[in-house]
């Protein structure tokens, strides 16, 4: 068993298109906030985590908001970038490489894209139409396919997150939706509606980690696991991204030396589409194979429920700035434990999963995933 | 002290304008020599070193050459990119976390630019002019003006760099020019010219860390150090960079257990332009304070002299591709420790230094410098 390493401090921007923002203001927003929380003015290492940020951005925004001459490696891993620099971070702490580290989430997506991400010309799935709604859509279409989710059970998805983001004053966006409100909403790539997809986001989110003191109340990482998938498996019964996600939960459990999911009270997963909040809540154990659709359906995933999945509002309502979001998530699991999370709170929440899912930026590139298991002490 | 860690192989492809070969046939050449050297067909772990290679083509590029189902962590450090991965691998060897390690740079520059890197709209210091060859310029003037360098030093700079390439059959350029032939090409940023500035370069380097077995002949890390700067110190009596690489050094020389460097034989440096290459020698003490244009001049840093640097040409003569260029550092010092660099070979070379400095796109963001000592058993 390692070390054990705490989240002492946490922070985020507000979420949404703030193309008069600059990435400057977003970080200073998440690092003075986790600075603040963790009652730290200075860290040893800081990783930064973005995907289009360009080179030399991460030092620059560092340098502008006072954090200069300590070691800064920025990290890439498509949309699992913010949990990779949360486990290079944890790994630095474990190892006693370095004492307390800043890991640090960026995008600023609505002044770089005018809509969806578009595939690099040296991409030839994604120039052929794979691109990530599509390769999602293809994932719900053989689901409704076989008959383990329908329509209106991916619709709930999207109205329980929208919900939950009501409850959440930085999310990007939020409403009380019906599922024939989201299944009316513009089709993206059927049977995806825009509603069904998360948005394009500006924002920023950080964690400060330490060595854990053994406090009563401190949150702590219990597990945590990084992989990269292999190529797609055509002959896995599973969908795209499934089988990653289930191999690399394995191994943050093995770590956490939890058999079940069982203790788990709430998780942040990556709802990138309603479908991948389906699949992934099924992959990690949270539901029964096949019954990922109809949890969410049932509430058992809403507030209030057994496992409340995406309290924040997840990436379809909080927002998906990309760099960002895996410390979004870690910076909303670790308030859930503290009962700071206010109206969106999940009583008593003691054990708190964290799963983000990066694709190429379009799609059969080659997969990270990052699960990690937050504690109350 | 650390438990010691070895590079096991080391490979590169060509370097030069390539725009006929893509990011996957540039790896393929470095990925395959350098698993045939060290006899391995997998890794536990990749981290990759690229300044402009677009989100996630890290990945396509690996799974393309067969790596996949292994955890891949994409680190960009500017043009430090290629030794803060081997920096990253070598530490999660040290610490444990996994036993066999890819580090591979990578970069395809002519493909990307007409010329020299473009400032982001967002760098006040880039727009406003000081790009890389303006920031280098500045200091050669400082230096020009105190008189502890002079032209003709700064251009037998590039003499001996074009000299030492053409022994190596890898480089971009090579040739026995005169320093009145450098002194009289294009002037690109007074007092550089154009022989004294690195090219537009693509091609990639890689090597494989693994638990050094204590076999004799084995290159093992003795040290390595990574930092971050701090704002540029105006008051410092240093041009730009002299102060992080000497605070680097000292890291590096630390862990090595080294109190000087006399017992250097041979050094990789990050000779972005002449003047760089003068400024390093002096800040990592391979040369005495003011001594580093009359050393090279002197032939002291040439093969054949007492502390031959950049035997393979160097950024100036080997070629700049970004990412890549840290792990051709490694390589070569790699290949002259074992006594296999051919026609550039450094007698007996035993203890060897890399350095190299990354800077942001442009120059005062911030930047970053990994010195690394590695030693024949």
């Amino acid at each position: 068993m390692s070390a054990p390493v705490a989240v002492l401090g946490v922070g985020t921007s507000h979420f949404g298109r703030q193309p008069g923002r600059d990435l400057i203001a977003l970080a200073h927003d998440a690092v003075r906030e986790a600075f603040d929380d963790a009652g730290v003015e200075q860290v040893d290492a800081v990783w930064v985590g973005t995907v289009f940020a360009p080179a030399g951005v991460a030092q620059r925004v560092l340098r502008a908001i006072g954090i200069t001459g300590v070691p800064v490696i920025t990290v890439e891993n498509a949309c699992a970038s913010g949990t990779t620099a949360f486990a290079e971070a944890r790994e630095a702490v474990r190892s006693g490489r370095h004492g307390r580290v800043l890991a640090l989430g960026l995008e600023q997506m609505s002044t770089a894209f005018a809509g969806a991400i578009v595939p690099e010309p040296t991409d030839p799935e994604g120039r052929s139409g794979l691109a990530l709604p599509a390769l999602y859509a293809m994932a719900a279409a053989r689901l409704l396919h076989e008959g383990s989710v329908t329509r209106e059970q991916l619709a709930a998805v999207s109205v329980k997150n929208h919900a939950h983001a009501t409850h959440n004053a930085r999310a990007q966006y939020s409403g009380e939706y019906s599922v024939a409100q989201v299944l009316d909403s513009p089709m993206i790539a059927d049977p995806l509606t825009r509603l069904q997809c998360c948005p394009v986001s500006d924002g920023a989110a950080a964690a400060v980690l330490g060595r854990a003191t053994d406090t009563s109340g401190e949150v702590v990482v219990r597990g945590l696991a990084l992989r990269s998938g292999t190529t797609w498996n055509h002959r896995s019964p599973h969908v795209w991204g499934h089988d990653l996600v289930r191999d690399t939960a394995a191994d943050a459990y093995a770590e956490a030396g939890l058999g079940t999911l069982d203790d788990v009270d709430v998780a942040e997963v990556h709802d990138a589409f309603t479908i991948g909040e389906v699949v992934t809540t099924e992959a990690l154990g949270l539901c029964a194979p096949g019954d990922g659709g109809a949890a969410a359906a049932a509430g058992v995933t809403a507030l209030g429920g057994k496992t409340p999945v995406n309290p924040s509002g997840g990436l379809l309502s909080r927002g998906h700035p990309l760099g960002a979001t895996g410390l979004a998530q870690i910076a909303e699991v670790t308030w859930q434990l503290r009962g700071a999370a206010g109206g969106r709170q999940v009583d008593g929440a003691r054990l708190g999963l964290v799963e983000t899912m990066g694709g190429g930026v379009s799609v059969l590139d080659g997969n990270a995933c990052v699960v990690a298991l937050l504690e109350r002490r």
